[in-house]
């Protein structure tokens, strides 16, 4: 039997695929997920905050801070 | 006689079944344990978010920062 | 002179009895101390949660990450 | 000329007497400082809540995670 | 195939352009990203905060520590 | 040229003088400092908290856990 | 091409400069920048809090704890 996979291996299942990453003091963001390393640090593209006015997905990349992740759904 | 089990290998009980998870600045997640790690970041899927108007569960699995986590109970 | 017990040490005495854990955000909970690590993560079984309207202390066991814990009393 | 005491060495002079630990988020305990380590996690006996309605001392100890000192005096 | 950028990385696309850097406690800063390290300390020049009435940029450059940083946008 | 001082070495010029001490959450001591060690754990006598009822400052020595300080003045 | 400057090097160029500096919890504070570390505490003689009321910068240096610190600027 494989070994069964650590929680960071999971988010490999979401490379390249839109994510909701809810951040800690309410915010939240969705966009592409395009990289992340083992402190969660995230890049994710086409990304718009929720519930902000929309003014249409942001150009170039979003870099957030794993520190301020909560957690990340598809 | 055996050594007590240590906090984290409580978890295993837990592995694949129903959980309540309560996180910093009073929010909660429902879903099934799938996976976890020694800093409690833990994957669980089909998760609802407590006192959110229900949705049905999201598809897929949900990674939680450890660092977010107060409690996790059955 | 045997040296004095080290913090950590004190909560065998509790081991097996019921606690309450103070938590920050002003939550706490009361349960059977089951177990416990250095980082104070802990395990408790028949847990409340103080201030919440009681519905029988849930089943099985609940895991506090430490890093939430205030304080521990009987 | 000796050396100057270090700043947790000065709780010495503290053990087996009656001290007021402020945490944070405004709470405070008053108790006999019993036991510390390098963390400032502290073990208290008699210990009371300041502020809250007397119930008497507590029976048994209190374990404080030093995480949460904010300061420590007589 | 190249191993995939590492989230820091991506900020190398964004070095000598404009950037908004969100902050904790919900602050933001917009500048010319002029350099960073491992941490997301971030230097910035031509910053102005947003959301404060414009003075017009500030001259020389500003230290952001990277604790306070939530997410970097273009 | 000597070497230029470390911040910390600057506390040496405040040892057995009266510093006031601001604290995360808005509270402050007034105190004669005694001590400090590397992480900003401090050692005050004869202390006041400001913006409290004047009691006379108390007596014995205060300790300070540094990660609760933000700074230190004369 | 000489290596780009990492970004705790740019307050070389601060050092002897007045600086404002930005702090959690909505703080601020002037004064001119006498000393660093990597953890960035900083040393400031002539300080001024902003924001309150004006009783002339406070004699000798203040020394401000790097975890307090959010932005430097000019």
């Amino acid at each position: 039997m494989a070994p069964p996979l650590r929680p960071l291996e999971f988010l490999n299942q979401s490379l390249h695929r839109r994510v909701l990453v809810e951040l800690k003091e309410g915010r939240s963001l969705r966009g592409v997920l395009e990289a992340y390393d083992q402190h969660l640090n995230l890049v994710l593209s086409s990304v718009e905050e929720v519930g902000k006015e929309p003014t249409g997905p942001s150009p170039g990349v979003t870099l957030l801070r794993g520190d301020s992740v909560v957690f990340i759904s598809p």
